[in-house]
């Protein structure tokens, strides 16, 4: 029986190491095709293993015992803190030893080391993270949302392409519907980026391209697989994350502050808990970093069990659906492009 | 007395003309410094106007036989419709016959017509379309949100000039934070065009300037200009719309599917009533465009009355605190830059 290899940075996050522990140990309780590393400092993280029954055959602990902060310079903390849980993490990718790396740390610090350390699929130009985001309708897979600021129209389709082949085949979704973001849906808007970029998007025969997508509409979900510039895919993303943030904790507030609210608010506790569950990042798991060598997810900083373990299954999925080969043959076919 | 002339577009907009000239019939009935000249084909103007009583000397008509509606491309209409309620309005800016013009009408048609046909003030380079954002704390201005796609360093320099001028003399908000919108905080984070303005942003003595800010940050409240190049403006305003909708018609209509969440929902009605109508556009008005000779105010496409009338209630405040004046001193102060 093959398993799937996960390295589970023990260290990352502000949770750490109960929650990303925990996680671990839930998901190979759960999941028998799994085997956890983690990583971190032996001591630390045996100490934590040992308040669970597991089966130690499939976690075990590769030392580690330098921790990079958020307060550090990504590109210093990744070339100085060689023995960091994140890096020795990151290295098990590049030496084959894992399938996957699942990681709560610094984004910053992910992201600098991903490509030079993971190494990239040939023919990879750059390396999106792509978050799957709730929508009204259910959920789109946002490329890329942090990772490759300035990225150029042909990084942007390999972003579609790769994207596509992740939404059809850990997601589930049939020839998914790929939308290039843009502030108009007309032809003759937009930035250069995405002029240049739209008969690029129009000609692959790749991907389900519908055309050029707004924002609001995104959310609402008309389209699987949302294609942007890192920059505008984080603003994107940060800005809906602090809108139901802003959101929820005003009606919280306004609902306190009189007595009526608060009697209210108590009846529609139960019936709203699915959907608050539906927007809470710990139900979808992490971002995959798409187009390495080997898969890289990326939780939130503050990532409970659940996204752990969410995240863990991910990569299992990942790799039975032979991800990487499929980007490998859809990249090669079209890197003449 | 000297009066306040706004031209209204009459048949700007989902709601036109009935939203729009009641809005205009109100705003004259509840301030006596204002004088409205509506644009629109006479006849359907007139016979809009006929259901109310008003003052007369202060509410005339504009005959404008066409309409540009969004279906057309906006550069063409501006060009070819030359006796549009849109194209007649901005030329009573030229022409200094008005102080201001709100429309409801096409925005891409208003961006395209505004500098070319209101024209700019001396030394402005582009000019932002600058709507105030409701945040967890109040409000803040968000400059630019898609007049300027690829706008340079030095524009983003000119946009928190002026709208920290606007924030400070129209919404009363003193000696206005600034922050340059970025995907991080850090010096080293961000696209080439954030990093290229944050030592000019630094230097500048015009301006209270407190760094990068990101998204999720600025939603709560922590500064009250944000600087953007408009592309990402946009996504951001346009995200932060589109999650407020995604999230109250989620919420309503899981309340709505349980007896229990029906009774909870009639609870709550009342008190959330005033949250919902911070969150509402139509009650801090439209988006000005700073820059040009005179005052071009967009309200949404969907405007109500209220939202005019506010829109008009703001054309007053501006010329009152004698904003275009300021904004020339400091824009020429600058220059050199």
């Amino acid at each position: 029986m093959e398993y799937t290899k996960i390295a589970v940075d023990a260290m990352g996050g502000d949770n750490a190491p109960f929650e990303t522990v925990k996680g671990a140990v839930l998901a190979v309780k759960d999941n028998d095709k799994i085997k956890i590393f983690l990583t971190g400092p032996k001591d630390t993280v045996e100490k934590e293993l040992a308040q669970y029954e597991y089966d130690s055959e499939r976690i075990s602990v590769i030392d580690a015992p330098e921790i990079i902060t958020n307060d550090e310079s990504p590109v210093n903390a990744i070339r100085q803190k060689k023995n960091s849980s994140l890096v020795v993490g990151l290295r098990t990718i590049k030496s084959e030893e894992c399938d996957a790396f699942v990681s709560a740390g610094s984004t910053g610090a992910i992201l600098a080391g991903a490509s030079t350390i993971a190494g990239k699929l040939p023919k990879v130009m750059r390396t999106p993270l792509a978050p799957l985001v709730p929508t009204k309708a259910g959920y789109m897979l946002l490329t890329d949302c942090g990772a490759n600021v300035d990225a150029k129209p042909q990084h942007l389709l390999q972003f579609a392409k790769m994207g596509s082949i992740y939404m059809e085949n850990v997601v589930g979704v049939k020839n998914p519907r790929v939308g290039l973001l843009n502030i108009g849906v007309e032809e003759e808007k937009g930035n250069a980026l995405v002029k240049e970029a739209l008969p690029l998007f129009k000609e692959c025969r790749d991907i389900n391209f519908i055309g050029f997508v707004e924002a609001r509409e995104a959310l609402i979900g008309g389209v699987d697989v949302v294609v942007c510039e890192a920059f505008a895919g984080n603003i994107m993303l940060k800005t809906y994350e602090g809108a139901g943030s802003v959101l929820l904790s005003s009606i919280k507030e306004t609902l306190m502050s009189s007595l009526q609210g608060k009697i209210g608010g108590l009846i529609i506790k139960g019936p709203l808990g699915t959907l608050v569950k539906k927007f809470k990042a710990d139900e979808y798991g992490g971002a995959p970093l798409l187009g390495l060598k080997g898969l890289v997810v990326k939780t939130h900083g503050n990532a409970t069990h659940r996204e752990i373990y969410n995240s863990i299954l991910q990569c299992v999925t990942f790799k039975e659906q032979r991800i990487n080969e499929k980007i490998s043959e859809v990249i090669a076919a079209g890197s003449g492009e």
